[in-house]
Parts: C-alpha cells; structure tokens; sequence
C-alpha cells in the first residue's frame, strides 16, 4: 500500500513502540526513501529534519532499532512501527525512552524515568550539541 | 516548558496512547492553543490539519479521550499523551485503534484488528468522507 508522504512536506511521523513492553520509545520522521530502507533492512532509518538526510538509528551508538511489525494509520499517513530495540536505551540524553519527562498541571516538566546509560560514554563526542548531530 | 512548535509549521504530533493497555490508538496534531486546552481541559483537542480548525475528539462521536498523563521528548518537538479512552474506539473506521493493519514484507496492507464498533451508527452522516469530516 501506498504511505502519504505529502501532508507534512514528503515526510510521515513514525511512532517507534517497544514489541515487549509497550514503551512508546520515541517519534521521528521518515520520508519514503527512509521508509523503504527500513522495510526492505528490517532497522529503523529516519530521515533526520535538522540534518536534512538519512538518518540509521543507532549509526554511532550502536542502538539499532529491529523491527518487528510496521502499522499504518486509517489515512495511511502516520507509521507505527513495534521493535526490538538494540542496546539500553534510545534517547541520546540517556533513557530508554525519548518521553522520559512528565507534564505537571502546571505545565511543569518533570523527570518520570531514570537513566539507563551514559551518554557520554556511547556517543564519541564530548558536549551534548555533539552528542545530538552525531546521533 | 515550552513546546517546540515550530519544526512542522506551528504543530507537534501528539501521540494518544491507552493508559491502561499501552496499545497506541492514534496520532494527531497540535497546535499551541490546541495543546493548552488540553492540558488546561484534560481531554484532548488536536488541531486538524485537513479541516485547519481546533478539533476536539470526540466532538461528534462522544469518544472524547480523557488525559492521564502528557510526555514531552527530549526535544519539546513531540508529546506523548497517556489517556482513558470514552467508548469503543477512536478510530473513525471502527476500530479501537487507527493502526489497525499491519504491513507484510512485500508492503502490503492487512487488517490485524477487530471491528469494535459500528462507524456509520456513530457518525450521523452517511458516507465516509463526511463521517471522517465530521470527527
């Protein structure tokens, strides 16, 4: 089936769902390139907004998503995809989940996670803009 | 905090996932009025990118989803947000969910869900286009 690219300028969002637990672990974009790449390899690729190319997931650190189960939407322009993913975690600010931080009522954030690895020691640069570009 | 609105053209995806099951049931927009009457509201208001108008869900079904919790990513580009779902399901073709099939290896699509409930007894139009205009 044909995916919609064209709503958000040839991109979809991609909700990235651990298979095991349910976690929903993090949103990116892929555009259809990304997209086949993912499906044909059976690892997530995104295509990376800021850096305007493709992007693996887990490039540098290793922390490669296996797919296990690609869902499309009822207007086929929003992918959820389950996976196994590699490694502890898939956030480059060191939590196994990108949504580690909880809205209060007050709009207040506040940290819901703990960390389950060190930056520092999986991405090979030595500031948090670099640790960001380089994943 | 502030949300990051600005890298889709003044809107975040917001993903609504089932509070009590982890099952994903949907993806939506919003825009920052959109997300503060549903932080202020507790049930979620998207922002409808087809109709460029605030949409509350559940407007016309009754299938409002009621807020459990909002996630932020690291980021502040995308929300995750943890709800109880009024009803049967939200998606405008009867099921409980929008991600209802599920893509094989040669891409193509197959239903993975069952029907939940009846669209056209929920939605008072009747053809398709105007049951999803209307929701």
């Amino acid at each position: 089936m044909d995916i919609n690219f064209e709503k958000t300028g040839g991109l979809a969002p991609a909700i990235i769902q651990d298979e095991t637990s349910g976690e929903v672990l993090m949103l990116g974009f892929m555009n259809a390139e990304s997209f086949e790449m993912t499906r044909r390899s059976g690892e997530v690729v995104f295509f990376s907004r800021s850096r305007n190319r493709l992007w693996k997931k887990g490039e540098s650190s290793g922390h490669v998503l296996k797919v296990c189960d690609i869902r499309v939407d009822c207007d086929a322009d929003a992918l959820l995809i389950r996976v196994n993913p590699v490694g502890p975690g898939v956030c480059h600010k060191g939590y196994r989940s990108c949504f580690f931080r909880s809205l209060n009522h007050k709009g207040a954030a506040r940290v819901v996670a703990e960390r389950t690895f060190a930056p520092e020691a999986v991405y090979a640069t030595t500031n948090a803009t670099a640790a960001k570009a380089s994943e």
